[in-house]
């Protein structure tokens, strides 16, 4: 956790605490049809088996919405339900035994209906998630009750001046901060505040700018993505870039990649951000230089096997893998363990001393085998 | 470019400007031996070709720092050549025809040679990058001759202040910035200001403390990069972090993002950098969503076959693939062309105004030619 950290208000999706000072975790949203419990539990089992710690199924029809209770009782973590619109569908998912709910009461309007949502979320201290959305906000004039939002302490005349934004324009980003503020209030008007919230869009400032903006007013746990991101490459440097610099500056509570991929992959790229900002508790970390010239062997192989075999790891242990007898050990001083290839021989080294030199042939063996020894010491 | 870009003094290597307000370029390393002339030149040709700006190779012995002859001529990118500790190495790529140098003066240590590499240098009008590296640091007590430098109006007593730096502690931080201004005086003293720095560390907060430290101090235009960062998937996200984060602060010139893979991964982790923060000239954007339950249709398969066929592109469209007919137009609004597929039919809309309405098994191929049309138009 950075000394930095903007602590929230705790909440509980199943056993998993988020906000307050307990470490970020990862979310994905399983792709398969809900309505299809085998499936989606298999989808599930995956997602947990690489490090996910809360998952989201969608819930677009009443199928769905039952099946969530087999869901539920197969999956070894929490599930969130994700509901649009329809109030029944949010009733019928806390029922199945959700852990949480992803619903926007301004989308379903009718104050009864939102207040029969909140007592049964509150009898079973199930959280809601507000998830704003740039791409699917409400008309900026339909939002017009949100002055007074007493519980803050501010109206809606300071909120440019808190939240940083230009006065003299209505920005995106404003309109953001105005649509969750909103909703939050429909929320809090009915004693409600187990309440977890998103800003997100697909375009890096408004995104930063908008989770800076509520980060400030409200005292909720934080879930941090970018919408729409794209595809597994492009869409986890986009999320990286905004989800990180947001972690660095203490803001985010918990974590979405979206991707068009394998939910798996959305897991990984997650955890690979928190890793990135050593605010992963469990996995191996690899240093591996990207080879040059001076490279005398196959660098990236090496790094690859080295990462396929680490990569389910539980231990917290920092691997280098270089390319470069000379520099190797030198550049890669504070890994717990490490191997730099030469011309037919290589030196496996911990905290940068030697440890001892193996043949090319099998130096994976051999490092392997000293990966799993210091595992065994550490875990 | 960002409203609160650090203008930095502009530099040239070969017709590509670094600093000022020029845009930020994409550099990359080759990873082949720079003594084979064909592969080096095949391997820039392909990284050109996938939208790398400059490229770097390594000169560890004399025939590579010959061979650079032939692959400056024959590159349609501006080459630099990566030196290490030999002098000699350095005159004869100058010799060759470089246009850019990465050494680090400190690791040459003879003030003649020095002097005669900076001659040589500013004969040809060749930039050098200093290159300071969080694994390669001289020793704490080598570096003791930083003091009064008065070209930046400061001593070394200001220096915690300046950079933010904890002064109770000599930090890793503190070293790396003491080390740059140390290299850059040596330079300095021979009055070689054309000059480039770079402060790499695996870690983020190293990293991103030292860059944001030297460039509170230097008017030097800022290569960044994360060394040792990693295979793709893990160095991509760790690079996007440190890299993205100092960019959206107006931190940096010119970038690399250092992969152990093929070259061409870096150069398009790089250009993903760039583009998620609005910082690339050219190239689609490509918005996509992760697909759900309510997806109807493959949109993963969709969205990396779109990705593929705007791979190449160089117009700066953005385009949108959606797996909701219901919300992806309006989530993809200020996309100039999207798609949003149901069963057995997808919506081809511009600007998220419906254009037409097309079949699933041709629905690629009618986007396609939407694209190549308003790629035409805007180009």
């Amino acid at each position: 956790m950075y000394k930095n950290k903007k602590i929230t208000k705790p909440i509980y999706i199943g056993d998993i605490q988020i906000g307050g000072i307990s470490p970020v975790s990862v979310q994905s949203m399983t792709k398969t049809p809900t309505s299809d419990v085998n499936q989606t539990v298999n989808q599930i089992l995956n997602l947990s088996d690489n490090g996910c710690d809360i998952v989201r199924c969608a819930v677009p029809d009443e199928k769905s919405a039952l099946a969530l209770k087999d869901i539920v009782q197969n999956s070894p973590i929490p599930v969130v339900a994700d509901i649009h619109f329809h109030y029944e569908l949010a009733l019928k998912a806390i029922e199945s035994g959700v852990n949480g709910l992803r619903l926007n009461p301004g989308n379903i309007r009718d104050k009864s209906k939102i207040t029969d949502i909140v007592q049964n979320a509150n009898k079973k201290n199930i959280p809601i998630r507000i998830g704003v959305n740039f791409g699917s906000l409400p008309p900026v004039g339909s939002i017009g009750k949100t002055k007074g939002i007493s519980r803050h302490k501010m109206g809606v005349e300071e909120l440019p001046k808190i939240a940083n934004i230009n006065s003299n324009q209505y920005s995106q980003v404003e309109h953001m901060i105005r649509t969750a503020l909103w909703e939050i209030n429909i929320l809090e008007s009915l004693k409600f505040y187990n309440i977890k919230i998103s800003m997100k869009a697909f375009d890096i400032e408004t995104t930063v700018e908008a989770y800076r903006g509520i980060s400030k007013i409200v005292p909720y746990p934080i879930h941090l993505g970018i919408t729409e991101s794209g595809t597994k490459d492009s869409g986890s440097i986009r999320s990286a870039v905004g989800i990180g610099m947001l972690l660095y500056e203490g803001i985010g509570d918990t974590i979405r990649v979206s991707l068009s991929d394998d939910p798996v992959e959305e897991v990984k790229a997650g955890n690979n951000i928190l890793k990135a900002l050593n605010l992963k508790q469990t996995g191996v970390t690899l240093v591996s230089c990207p080879g040059c010239a001076r490279a005398d062997v196959d660098i990236i192989k090496l790094a690859n096997q080295v990462d396929k075999i680490t990569q389910k790891s539980k231990s917290k242990l920092k691997i280098a893998v270089m390319g470069c007898e000379v520099n190797g050990p030198g550049e890669a001083k504070d890994a717990d363990l490490g191997i730099a290839a030469g011309v037919g021989k290589a030196v496996i080294f911990k905290k940068g001393k030697k440890e001892k030199i193996v043949n090319s042939d099998t130096m994976l063996d051999e490092f392997e085998k000293e990966i799993r020894k210091m595992e065994n010491k550490i875990t």
